[in-house]
């Protein structure tokens, strides 16, 4: 079997820890791993499948050699590299929001449209990570009966933010259960014990990033530009694991049981919908976990053609690692890894005038 | 000034300590108080007004020349003593919801309804916690531009379900910082840094109670029957405060301005609506005051005429206690104590028939 050069760029963050940890389970085939972060980080050891590698500061000979690379950066990083790692010859799998809606680099969920990474040119984007877990479960149901609009608020862990926002969330918890006051940094307020309306910047429309993600990201997934979507994103004190509640309008009335009936069967997805024993999607079981977790499945009943729902999932995980990581094996599986030199100067004239739009 | 002589039923409860803290605050014309409570803690003593008061089993004479009596010991002490109460000539402000839908009983949020007082019985009903907070929000908007359809997302916070629910949030947050496993007691699954979509038991067509009580109290309090309302309800680790994304249908557009200019002069509800400085309502400074905090008005970008918004109050003042009391001061300035023996025979037939309807 076919054995590859992988890199991982952000190698020592949340993300980053988990491609190496996504990887090994996975049996992923490896034939080399390289490790790269910024200089802060360069010349730490991590391990990956039992070998002690030193992580390298990311630099633009850094990709010579590598057939996969997996960004978990940051949007400068990704803007800066990888068109050079693309142009090395690696397909880049970016989880950063740096290309995600450019029209010719392709953001794929596996079990949505995995057709999608077949035209691409060096670059695939991995979506946002609650947009991941909406549309695993929702595109099983979208296939059979259109959706036409989507309402969500979401309850995000602060993971999603990185490492240090679980050091603060585990810090601040402490001290207001020992009576003291807390000092925000991650967060513009302190986040243990409470709600922020507020994940990422916020746009002139009073939306954040975040939301507007779920918008535009949603659409171009499910190739269905026409949905309607508002979505309200909210932090909560837990440490892994974002839960959604839906509201679905579909062109057609569809039963909570057959919704239930086509999510039984839906790739990715684990059905947990039985209230009588509070059997439901919950973020901290889901954490640790590949699946999309669906319950709380019943008749919008705001709407004739409506269903509501909860879905949780480990955004760390189908959020960000391990979706990227899928995207990696369909790649190989379907022979999609394109002759060096792939990024072609369309895709970077893009990246250059529109890199930051989203 | 004319004093009255009030009761508290459950005086030892969450809501029961907090009438009294609000009484006291709001300098209310007490000529003499009495507390109730179970067997269990009879015996107690609390401080009203600096004055050390010994709590009282609640037994059918406990009411004899009371005016106000405010119940929060759960729909079944509700439903026994209230019409017993309501005989002697008290006026019941119940915080239970044995009586709330009951069409004779006024169901009351002073900032919106509080005409339907006069009409009462002997018992007026006090909402749900999270219907109070998004009839406050929502009414001042509906009168200018009648809404269609809402639909709403909770964050609610342990002391909605009482002392035992915070205490078993403070036990398992350490428990888990500690790295230890955790036992639900309160709730069905651990709520540390978790989130529980249920609330109350389940009904038969996968809503809960407290899911349905936002459907059907809205409507009651709003006198707007035709209103299409679905609600999904979830517990999250904040110990007090709840939240809401709420998404509205109105009959007409209406813009983000035209309904922050709205709320900026409605009663009971304080704007806290600028982005830029990451100013919106959290639970977190919510807890202990009473407005209803809304922010993060924007268009809903799903609907033509909708909007999107956050709402977050205390939910033991607003959402229970001081709600409670501030009927209670609207019938005292209205002189709406009526005669004593109000309570009807028709009112308390229909308690007897459907008391546990909802």
């Amino acid at each position: 079997m076919k054995q590859y050069n992988v890199a991982i760029v952000g190698a020592t963050g949340l993300v980053g820890q988990t491609f190496i940890k996504v990887l090994e389970q996975r049996n992923f085939p490896i034939e080399s791993i390289s490790l790269f972060a910024s200089d802060r980080s360069a010349g730490k050891k991590m391990f990956v499948n039992h070998q002690e590698i030193e992580v390298k500061e990311t630099a633009p000979e850094s990709f010579q050699g590598i057939d996969i690379a997996l960004f978990s950066a940051g949007a400068d990083i990704s803007l800066h590299f990888s068109p050079i790692a693309a142009q090395a010859g690696a397909v880049v799998i970016d989880n950063s929001a740096a290309f995600r809606m450019i029209p010719a680099v392709p953001l794929v969920v596996p079990e949505v449209n995995p057709e999608d990474i077949k035209k691409h040119k060096g670059i695939i984007a991995n979506p946002n990570c609650s947009t991941i877990q909406m549309v695993v479960a929702l595109y099983p149901l979208h296939k059979v009966n259109p959706i036409k609009r989507i309402i969500v608020d979401t309850y995000q862990a602060v993971s999603g933010t990185g490492s240090a926002a679980i050091d603060e969330l585990t810090m601040q918890a402490k001290q207001v259960l020992e009576g003291q006051g807390t000092i925000p940094h991650v967060y513009p307020h302190q986040i243990a014990f409470n709600i922020l309306p507020e994940i990422d910047v916020f746009l002139d429309n009073g939306y954040t990033k975040e939301e507007w993600k779920m918008v535009n990201e949603t659409r171009k997934i499910m190739h269905a530009d026409d949905i309607a979507i508002s979505a309200t994103c909210a932090r909560v004190p837990v440490f892994n694991g974002h839960s959604e509640a839906v509201h679905v309008e579909f062109s057609q009335t569809m039963s909570p049981d057959e919704a239930r009936r086509i999510l039984s069967q839906a790739p990715g997805v684990k059905l947990l919908d039985d209230p009588v024993i509070s059997l439901y999607p919950q973020p901290w079981s889901a954490s640790g976990t590949d699946e999309v977790y669906v319950g709380r499945i019943r008749q919008d009943v705001s709407h004739p053609r409506g269903l509501a729902m909860w879905i949780a999932a480990d955004n760390v995980r189908k959020g960000a690692a391990l979706n990227a990581v899928q995207i990696a094996e369909e790649i190989i599986k379907r022979e999609w890894i394109h002759p060096k030199g792939g990024a072609d100067e369309k895709v970077r004239a893009l990246i250059d005038s529109d890199g930051n739009s989203l």
